[in-house]
């Protein structure tokens, strides 16, 4: 199931993430949000690795009952494994694409 | 491809929606959020029945790739089928779901 993360303060969208029944049931009961990584196939506490957790403020379910809205207060205020904020940065302009969004960290400094 | 459509104006998630590539290039010729519909298979031109159309003000990509985020003009107001503004008027509350959203029409006047 998609998860659409939105910044509770700002209301600026941060990610999409999935969400299987497990992942779900963490997030519940932890209050950090928790996805399932479909490339590795295991469930991913988000920031786990970087230190950037996802408090979880308030959750909404669309019509269909099959796509979460997630609140989160983002620590370290980059979603991004890239270090921006927001993992939607580009920006489409006519027939091209630039960066456009803030950049939090250096992920060079954080992965290592 | 998944699509988050956003208001532009108020920052609200309205709805999560796919695109191919078909919808993606009439999106960009029309200016009118266009999806294709996985349950009915066909291009989907949002607020064709009911007059709410939505007109694309931005199209920013996330950094995989693989996620689209429209910020749109929604006219008439309500993104949902169900009359709500928002797609996502269910909100987990503990272990209770409950409504919470504005409801701008009345769908049995509008989808006769």
């Amino acid at each position: 199931m998609p998860a659409i993360v939105q910044d509770f303060e700002t209301g600026e969208i941060l990610m999409l993430a999935f969400m299987n029944e497990e992942a779900w049931g963490e997030t519940l009961k932890t209050g950090m949000a928790t996805y399932w990584s479909r490339t590795r196939q295991e469930l991913w506490v988000k920031g786990k690795t970087s230190g950037n957790v996802q408090w979880v403020k308030e959750i909404r379910i669309d019509c269909d009952d099959d796509t979460v809205l997630l609140k989160v207060d983002q620590v370290g205020g980059a979603a991004c494994h890239t270090g921006y904020r927001s993992c939607f940065f580009k920006k489409v302009d006519g027939d091209k694409i630039r960066e456009s969004g803030e950049k939090v960290f250096d992920p060079k400094e954080v992965y290592k």
